[in-house]
């Protein structure tokens, strides 16, 4: 079960989930652009990885196409910390701007009894930028990835 | 007069200062990589620019020897943003690591009447990170180093 957690008043959103394996199986599966296009921007989008130099000082871009209108997203940042199996730290950059649209990302992967608990910080500039930055279906798209790549990774 | 506005409980430390002259000669004053030996770091460190590409997805790293003990410290970052004469947004990662060492900082310059209102933000990953960055002399420093940049920027 994915958690997203949005406090009010705060300017980050966080989302929680356990995979049931190790974590240096969970951080593969997490920083593998190989693996990319078959979890992130879930169902609705098919996502091309540009970039993905996972290292610090690495740069990293998709780019999201909707199956339903054909419209094109784009997303970029850089990595400022990579420790595996540990965690990343990096930037989330929308191209097409707007409340939200930078953010910086901290990843952590916490290993008990062979299961990995994930834990994603997304903090944005200003609670305003959070708050505008919340489309309704937001949720929706964040659990349904996480379930695709929980299904990748028990099938790995 | 410069301010620094550490707030409790916000994970973000807040610096304004007002300069005497129009923004397009402040900005071009902080983006400088010629007279970033100048302010930066007050007259407590010589600093060294290594690389200032100021334009988005560029690279800085800057180099501040204690004039005193010799000691360097190393500080890098992406740009993330960059629109003159308006405002800036970058990482700054000091590279000796600890709590705080990854900030995003955005920064304003809006004119009134031929001033300029500098803003910066710095906004770290935690509330707990920011209150262990903050050193007793900080604030000193800043001050001396706003100074240094009015005085040249009166001076231009």
């Amino acid at each position: 079960m994915t958690e997203v957690i949005f406090e009010p008043g705060r300017q980050d959103i966080i989302i929680k989930r356990e995979f049931d394996a190790p974590r240096d199986v969970v951080f593969q599966a997490f920083t593998n652009p190989e693996l990319i296009p078959r979890w992130w921007g879930a169902r609705r989008f098919t996502t091309t990885v540009e970039w993905m130099d996972v290292r610090h000082g690495g740069k990293w871009r998709f780019v999201s196409r909707n199956n339903e209108d054909g419209n094109e997203y784009a997303f970029r940042g850089v990595y400022h910390d990579v420790v595996a199996p540990s965690g990343t730290v990096f930037t989330f950059e929308f191209e097409h701007g707007g409340p939200g649209y930078l953010q910086l990302v901290t990843e952590s992967f916490e290993e008990v009894d062979g299961r990995t608990q994930y834990v994603q910080v997304s903090l944005f500039q200003s609670v305003e930028d959070r708050d505008g930055w919340i489309p309704t279906d937001m949720d929706r798209g964040i659990r349904e990835s996480m379930d695709l790549l929980a299904d990748l990774i028990a099938g790995s």
